[in-house]
Parts: C-alpha cells; sequence; structure tokens
C-alpha cells in the first residue's frame, strides 16, 4: 500500500532533517520553503519541491508546520494563499513549531472560526536538534483531541523515538506547555553552564578538569555536558545552537508567565543576559558563548596554579553554586508545569531523558513532584542558602558576574522569609506556590 | 584662638576637596596620600605635606581618614607605621570612608583590644561629590558614643552643610548603615537612569523630551536628573562618577545584605549588571555610560518620527516602568533599613535631600515609613503590577533588556502571591517583610 503524501512548510536546519527523514521512510513529501536555494536542496535529497504555500498542501491529507515562530505560523496556515484555504477536507495538520498554548489554540478557535473543523489539528512542538530530526528520533509533544491524535499518531511515530512520543493530556496547547515548562530548565542550565565554567575560570580552576568534576556530582545538567566542547573549543560560528533560539524559547516562556503573573525569577535573569548577549552582537553564534559574559578570554588559558586543597576548595563553590541554583531552576519548572496543570509525572519522565535535564531535577525535583512528604528530608533550605551564599560572595569578592546565582539566593532569601529555613531543600518550591 | 591642626589621608577627589576645605577654613591640616602627586598638589593648595602616615598623624588631636575602601582603611590605621600607633592620647578619629557597619565596628574593638580607648572614634561616611566636599557643604551620617560625637562635632560640622550633618543614633556602625541603605536607592537609581533612557531610545523617543517627561513625572529621581547630561553627552571620560564607585558600594550593601540573609533583588541585579559592564572595559569611565548596556548606539541619535499619540503612549511605557521600578526600589531600601534598625524618620529627611531621593520614595516611601494606614490607599499593588507588566513586555518585542523591570516585577507577583494584589501598591514591603 503506498504512503500518503504530505505537505510540509519550514525547511530549516530541523525542518529539513524532519522532511528528508519523512522522504527516506518512502513518503511523496511537498517541501515549501520561503527560500529556493532550501527547496531546490529538497529537491536534492528527493522531496517534491512545491511552489508556493498552496501548491503544497494542496491534495495533501497530511500536512507538517515547522516554521520559526507564531508570527510565521500565522502567516503561513491563514495568510494571502496560505496552507488552510488549500487543504483537503478531513486533513491532518501538525504544527510542530515551537509556540505560546494561548497561540496553538487560536489556531484551532481560528480553524473553527472560518468553517475548517474538518481540519485535525495537532499541537505537536519537536525537541532534539536538527541530527535527531533528520533521524526521525525527535521527542515530540503532542496535544489534541483523541481522534485528531489517532489520525496523526503514525507521522508523529515517525518522526520521534519509540521511547519519546508523548501524547500529553490536555488538548490544544498541552503539547506547547509541556515543550515550554520543559525550556524552562534548558532555558536556566544553558546559561548555567557558562556560568558555572566562567566562574570556575575567575577562581583559577582548569576548565576541563572543572568540567569533568561537575559531571560526576550533583550539578550536572545536559546542558553542561552538551555544551562543554563547543565552550572550551570557542567553536560558535556557525552556532550549532544560536543565542536566538533559546532566546526565543525563553521569551516565550517569560510571555505566558507575564500572561499568568506567574514568577520566573531565574529564567528571566537568564533573558536578561540574552538580551543583552544579542545588543553586544552574540545572536548568532552558539550560545555556548555566554560564557564570555562572564570570563574576558577562552576559558581553555587558564593555567592552575593552585594546590591540590585550594583546587578541591574552590571546586567545591563551583559546584554548590550549580547543584543549589539548579534546585532552585527545578522549582521554578515544576512550579510553573504544576500552576499550568501539566501531566507533572510526564512531564518528569520527559525531562528525565531530554535536554533539560538536570541531576537536581532528577532527586530534589522528583521530591517536590511526589509532594514533600518523608522525602523532602536532608539538606535544608538554611544549609542549602549557605552553600549558595557563600560561593556568591567569592563570585563578588572576585568581581565575576553570577546571574544565576544571585538571583537564586533571593528566591532562598525570600523562601526563609516564608519560614521555609528549617525545612528540606525541596521546599523552596513553595516560594514559588505560596 | 588658634585652630587645632589636623591629620587627613586620602586626597583623591573628595579627599582633596574636603582636606582644601579645612585648610581653607584656617586649620593646618596634615594631608597624606600614597601617590606623591596628590600630596604636592595638596601643598600646592596650602596645605602642609606629611611625609609618611605617622608624619600626618603625630601631634595630631584630629584626624580624618578618607581612603577608598575597607581594605586601605586597615592598612592605613593599624598597618606598619601606621595612624593610630602614632596619634595622641585623646585623638578624635573621624573614619569618613565608605564601609560595611560591621567593619567600622571592628575597627571600634581594634582599637580597644590594642589599647587605644582613649581614642574618640566617630564612624561618618560622606556623600554628595567633590564640589560639595571642597564647599564644605556634604551630607556626613556620623554614629558614635555621645562623648566621641561632642569632640568631633566642630570639625563634622566644618565639613558639612548646616541642614546635612546626621548624627544617626545606634553608635558606631549607625553611620554606616545610614550611608549603606540610603546607597540601596543610588545603586538601583543610577542604573535606573539608564534603563529608562534606553529603553525610551529602543522605543524611538526622543531622549531630551523623554527626559523632560521624566522630571516632571512620579518617576524622577535625583540620579535621572544629575547624570542625564553626562548621558546626553556620553561626557564619559575621565568619570565624573566612575562605576568601580558606585559598584564598590553596591558591594558593601549585598554582602551586608548577604549577612543578614536580607533580600536585595533590585540591588542585586542592579551589581550584575555593574559586574558586566567591569568586564566590558567600563570601570573607569562614568557610570552614566550604563545606557549603552541598554542601546547600542548614542540615544541623542534617535530621531522620534512618531505621531502625538504614539509619543505619548511610549512615553507613558517609560514613565510607568520607572515609577512602579523606584517603588520596589523604596520597598526594598527601607525594608532594609528597618530590618538593620535605622532610624526611619532620619533615613527619609536625609534621602529626601539627598542623591537616593525619588519622588516615588517621598510619596510610597512616606506610606511605608508611616505605617501603611490609611495611607497605603490609591493605586493597588495588581494596578502597579499591570503598569509595569505591560512595560516589560514591550521592552521584550523590542529585544531590550530591562534588567531592574523585571527584577520589580518578579517581586510584585511574589507580593501578589502572599495575597498583596488587592491592597495599596506600598504594600509591595511586605514582600521584604513577611
Amino acid at each position: 500500500m503506498s504512503k500518503p503524501s504530505i505537505g510540509f512548510v519550514g525547511l530549516g536546519a530541523m525542518g529539513f532533517g524532519m522532511a528528508t527523514n519523512l522522504v527516506k521512510e518512502g513518503y511523496p513529501v511537498h517541501g515549501f520553503d520561503v527560500f529556493p536555494a532550501s527547496v531546490d536542496r529538497f529537491k536534492a535529497a528527493g522531496g517534491i519541491p512545491a511552489s508556493s504555500l498552496q501548491d503544497s498542501a494542496k491534495g495533501n491529507d497530511f500536512y507538517v508546520c515547522m516554521v520559526a515562530s507564531a508570527p510565521q505560523v500565522q502567516s503561513v496556515l491563514f495568510g494571502d494563499d496560505g496552507i488552510v484555504a488549500a487543504l483537503p477536507q478531513n486533513a491532518t495538520l501538525l504544527l510542530c513549531s515551537t509556540v505560546p498554548a494561548s497561540y496553538a489554540q487560536s489556531v484551532a478557535a481560528e480553524l473553527a472560526s472560518i468553517g475548517r473543523s474538518d481540519i485535525a489539528f495537532i499541537d505537536a512542538p519537536v525537541s532534539g536538534g536538527a541530527l535527531r530530526a533528520a533521524a526521525g528520533t525527535l521527542s515530540i509533544m503532542a496535544g489534541a483531541p483523541d481522534a485528531a491524535l489517532e489520525k496523526g499518531r503514525f507521522l508523529l511515530q515517525e518522526m520521534s523515538d519509540a521511547n519519546k512520543l508523548y501524547l500529553v493530556p490536555g488538548g490544544i496547547g498541552a503539547g506547547s506547555n509541556m515543550k515550554m515548562v520543559h525550556q524552562v530548565l534548558a532555558g536556566i542550565h544553558i546559561l548555567g553552564a557558562s556560568e558555572a565554567q566562567g566562574f570556575a575560570a575567575r577562581l583559577g580552576l582548569d576548565a576541563k578538569k572543572t568540567a569533568e568534576a561537575i559531571k560526576s556530582s550533583g550539578a550536572w545538567t545536559w546542558m553542561h555536558e552538551n555544551r562543554l566542547q563547543r565552550m572550551l573549543d570557542e567553536d560558535w560560528h556557525p552556532g550549532a545552537s544560536a543565542l536566538t533560539i533559546i532566546l526565543k524559547d525563553v521569551g516565550i516562556i517569560t510571555t505566558s508567565a507575564r500572561q499568568s503573573q506567574f514568577p520566573t525569577p531565574l529564567c528571566s535573569t537568564a533573558e536578561q543576559v540574552y538580551l543583552s548577549a544579542l545588543l553586544q552582537g552574540y545572536g548568532a553564534v552558539d550560545d555556548s558563548s555566554m560564557v564570555r559574559q562572564y570570563f574576558a578570554d577562552p576559558i581553555t588559558k587558564v593555567a592552575c596554579t593552585k594546590s591540590d586543597e585550594e583546587t578541591a576548595e574552590a571546586l567545591q563553590l563551583v559546584v554548590d553554586m550549580m547543584e543549589v541554583t539548579n534546585l532552585v531552576a527545578a522549582a521554578e519548572a515544576i512550579s510553573f508545569a504544576r500552576y499550568l496543570k501539566v501531566d507533572l509525572k510526564q512531564f518528569y519522565t520527559l525531562v528525565a531523558d531530554a535536554a533539560g535535564a538536570s541531576r537536581q531535577f532528577m532527586t530534589k525535583g522528583l521530591e517536590i513532584i511526589e509532594g514533600l512528604g518523608q522525602g523532602a528530608s536532608g539538606e535544608t533550605v538554611d544549609a542549602a542558602t549557605s552553600r549558595l551564599e557563600k560561593a556568591v560572595q567569592k563570585a563578588r569578592d572576585l568581581h565575576c558576574p553570577l546571574n544565576l546565582g544571585n538571583a537564586a539566593l533571593t528566591v532562598l532569601y525570600m523562601a526563609k522569609k516564608s519560614g521555609l529555613g528549617a525545612e528540606g531543600s525541596a521546599s523552596v518550591v513553595k516560594a514559588f506556590e505560596q
């Protein structure tokens, strides 16, 4: 039986991988992009070039939209000569772009208001990078009415890893919310990797040995491990993951948080650093370049001259700073997820195997999700505060910025003011949930 | 009757003005500085050059210390060939440097421990800039036992404006704490001036017209008015008020706040921006250069092409942002002052006529100090939050950093979570005082 033909718009780094993977799997894929060169490249890879948006949609029962942002989605779906007007009756439309949940919901509403409720619309943001896109092993967070999910499931499966297709309860918007709360962690940890390595450099520590210590400690994050080599090599051109990409995702988070009037202090702090770096011309380069916001030279230039004892003491400051900051990050992400009624067990499973993972999230985050019962034992808020405090003071003495560390310390002080000092450190989540 | 001779160390911009003012008033002043050129300049201005620290102290019953920082104070007072060892019995020692209160207290303790309790020691930080130093019209915040204040009063009066000599109750450390909580406002408003004008430039507004609007609104700050011309002229070399100066003061605040585990989110946020700018090489230039952290070009290059209506709308965003942020700044400073048991009426009087003044402090700050009685009426926390939220969102849409605005919004969200939304906006102080 021949495979159904698919329309596809947005042949950028991610979209090109996704579309050519579908070609490889035997689907006729009609691809369009605003850049003719991308369409040509897609044709060379075995795809069917579309001459317009409508041409990419006409006669295709399945359609994947992978343009970069909500305004672009709005334009390609509903603009002049847009996709929706050209889609056949009862088509299935997958929106894989990262957009605010409220925007995904507005698409469903607009489809209804123009009489196209026949279209099975799925809110299905993806994660995992260009390589996994091309291999068909992405993480996908899909939310939609059951009937739509049923129609689109085979296509979601083609694009995702068997263990990484998350059918998110809650309908349209739920997929986008799940991706968004994951990105709270990603957005913080990307800057956190730079902040930790920059602080280490200011302390006079060897970059690689610091990284080893972080990796084997409670301070580990997926982002730190992933960005490390690029940070060491200062291999930022062209950006493997341009600053503008995480800045866009973080903007969705802070904008949505404002709509809910929910505090996201660490994510907002990261956003401000990203915006400052954007002003300095870092937009198109890899986000691991943020290390330069903390240390003026390449961090590999630091030659450690400390004794073993001094080195161990300084390393402990870096690990403490990162551990406690990541704990506050986990609390921020989980409390926001809970506020948005995101399924927390699914959130935990997803994060555990994705770019937002951290050892703090896996341990303290689990305590938070499971309800701070007997589990909220171990180190107190007071003790965690003291550890972070010592690192923040040392950074200040060295005139080293420590944006996330300072923001996390403010949250901990607020938590202490709320009387949480003697509770287990995971209780810091209550600072977000009074 | 001849005037007593005075020893003086620290002939920098401020110290030189203070010492030459005393010369002008007829005192024999024995001045020393680590830079011989400064001593020569002092001699040319009628001072008596001292060849060493001990030479500046020997035989002088009164001594003024105006070096830059606590470590310098420690070195000149108690180091080898230091001042204290050379001071005559029952001398009076004025410490006018800006130092942490805990450090001023440690000086008193060290004097006692080395058997020099005979010295009448006064903790007397100053404020007002080099011109007022030279005119003998500084603000001085003096704390000490009554007997010491009695002995040093004539000298404090010579250096200060008649209305600006504050005898601060609480003994040694109280003067430094008073100066410190004043600097909470100064440290925030210095960045705030740049943030407001940078945001205005990103909005496409004329710099001078924006400044006029701010001046005549509830957003006015002394710092904005004072820094404006240098910001417009980009006249930063040599710095009239180098970034490193406010950075040192802010460091005293955040370090002291950490010792008390008291949250100072806005001041900490400003500190992080200053530290980032330091890394970019801004340390020695005027702090009004911080506007470049928000706008890449001189702000006077912006030619406003908006209609009157659009201009009014954009200006309102700037004013709203600054007003609400300054309200949170006032709450932060007053709550920290209250925590430190600073006399709040005196604090209010001092700020009203000093560099930390703002219209929000004068109005909402007074409500806070007077106890949020019937006075905490008018706009609610919810309404103030909404105003700031709109400005923060607009800045984000423009990719403009808005460090203080975002930090203030987080505080307001925390206040709302504490159930303060429907209360008068001055109630935001309770977010610091749970």
